[in-house]
């Protein structure tokens, strides 16, 4: 690991990007993954690196979202498993839905490496893609997926998701949530749900949030009235109005 | 190399992929430059890859400064190293001034070769850091400067570089010359001039302004009517206006 100084005001950022390489180093996260942390970087800067009102609306409503589904999943990649696992193990934990690996870039073995990681991190079942299903509208390896996961799941929970994806998923008639830093890009676009902060903070608050819930009727009241167009227009001009500085 | 054609809409965004990767590879630039290479894509997309006026007047004021020095040095990282030794060297001749190798993460003998890919690029002389003169205010092993290079001068030139050693620079009374896509960073923030803009457009129109400057007193009334808060304001608002979004 790094030799940063805990005093550096950039600690935590740098922890961030320490946990991301040594995803690559274990083979866990395509190296395509650490351009793609620094791109959310620049956008988390623009976002002051807070979760803005804008997120909370958004984690509130994917909260009961995900509490409401029948079957809801959660995608793991090679980013967000080197950077919050245990956070992903305890959103399935509350519950109660499976992990499932998916990522973009397949060098052999990597999907079995993320296995093993949320394994050692105290997950209990994490499945991985299938040949046996598949998504429809979609070329790439990435429409395979597991039967009993992703497949049949009615509410897909995918951070840091690739556009491609996100838009098979929806086509299909799932519901999906997504944590994007980017509010113009295609999956925050498409997501039925964007919350638009840093995974590592993005989370934590959404499993807090998932336990507050206890009268699913009421509840669902803040759904019917959630509009993720809003929520990322209001993103938009957060960053374009320039609160932060 | 890479196979990216020509005609690519984003040729010269992959080439400097290529660049910095190869860095990677060739145990020159850290894993870590990848991320901050991602973070300053989004920058520069945001600022529509081009060198806006606020970049301009940075350029011209910090001509002026490092003219104007009496031992001026510039500081090289791993990510510079990979994207302009070329242009650094150029930089070093028409000022008169050292290169010194600085960097954040000292995987071992990374600064040797860097010291040894710049004198392949045609560098006279390549200082290194030494134990023996350490710069105060910084805990990191980036305290440890050359005694003739970096501990004497009286500007730096230190583009990409991180907050706290900019700090430190400053705080020993140096002035600091940087050039930093993001307006927000602390490195932007607290060094003299700084120029927003991709440091492979920016570092030869650097050179370009210097071998212009004949009258040097005339130039530093340039150098009393520049304000680098007022140039960050400047780049800030260009990219919260959104005019290249």
């Amino acid at each position: 690991m790094s030799d940063v100084p805990k005093t550096h005001p950039r600690y935590l950022s740098l922890t961030l990007r320490d946990k991301i390489v040594r995803g690559v180093e274990q083979g866990i996260t395509s190296i395509h993954g650490l351009i793609a942390h620094g791109r959310g970087e620049a956008f988390d800067y623009l976002i002051a690196e807070k979760t803005q009102h804008f997120a909370t609306a958004a984690i509130h409503a994917a909260a009961v979202m995900l509490c409401l589904a029948k079957h809801p999943v959660i995608s793991v990649n090679g980013s967000v498993a080197a950077l919050v696992p245990e956070d992903l193990i305890e959103l399935g934990q509350v519950l109660n839905a499976p992990l499932e690996v998916n990522i973009f870039h397949t060098e052999t073995g990597r999907e079995q490496k993320i296995k093993d990681h949320l394994l050692k991190h105290g997950a209990k079942e994490v499945l991985l893609p299938s040949t046996e299903a598949a998504l429809d509208y979609i070329d790439s390896n990435r429409k395979f997926v597991h039967p009993e996961g992703i497949f049949k799941a009615d509410v897909v929970f995918v951070p840091l998701e690739d556009g491609d994806r996100c838009e098979a998923l929806r086509k299909m008639g799932k519901d999906v949530v997504t944590v994007d830093l980017n509010p113009m890009s295609r999956t925050a676009q498409q997501a039925s749900i964007t919350i638009v902060d840093n995974v590592v903070r993005a989370v934590p608050l959404l499993v807090d949030q998932i336990k507050k819930i206890s009268d699913k009727t009421k509840a669902q009241t803040l759904i019917s009235q959630y509009c993720n167009r809003t929520v990322l227009e209001e993103a938009l001009k957060h960053i374009r109005r320039g609160e932060n500085i």
